[in-house]
């Protein structure tokens, strides 16, 4: 069943419309990094690096941790795979829709064959 | 190689970021609608249900044809698949990372015991 107001997936999805976050999530792939190693491919300040970052901190996609001065930023895996798991749950509830009209229209075509013999 | 900046993801989790466009689409999977269909269970206008899913059609998450006054109103699920699987990817990646890590952990500890012998 399909949790569909889950406040959570709103804010997931609305961090996820952006391409710099996008660009944020595929860099900490490849492991923990700072915030300036975040920014460094992106055309931006620090200031909406970290603006950015903040939103996908809200929606738990991301996590960090500041010892000293740095902020060490981590990619929250979790939260990746129950927003991937959604769009499964709806995508084989819809193939599920597929198979069930083509049972019917076999039955459909089987029915009418017996009918006309 | 994960796609970044496609604007089409951005409309694309744009539109997946408001619940009653998840409800929508979540109807649409037990097949066909009209937009009356997929009014019926939220509690708002028949306007405003038109414009959230000028929303999701402007993304290529649905698809409609008018025959007549009827509008009827499906899900494109390839769109749906080609949106997971973006975050599949980003997992994936995340997964790669991991068994990079514990491969260069397990091998930093074969060193170490073969120093202490």
């Amino acid at each position: 069943m399909l949790e569909l107001s889950d406040p959570v997936l709103d804010g997931v999805f609305r961090a996820l419309a952006n391409p710099s976050r996008r660009a944020m999530l595929a860099r900490l792939t490849a492991g923990s990094a700072s915030l300036s190693d975040l920014a460094a491919p992106l055309d931006m300040t620090l200031s909406a690096v970290e603006q950015h970052f903040k939103v996908l901190e809200r929606c738990d996609l991301v996590r960090s941790d500041k010892v000293g001065r740095v902020r060490t930023c981590r990619l929250q895996a979790d939260t990746v795979r129950e927003t991937e798991n959604w769009l499964g749950v709806l995508r084989a509830d819809w193939e599920r829709h597929l198979d069930r009209l083509g049972d019917f229209l076999d039955q459909t075509a089987d029915t009418a064959e017996e009918e006309n013999r």
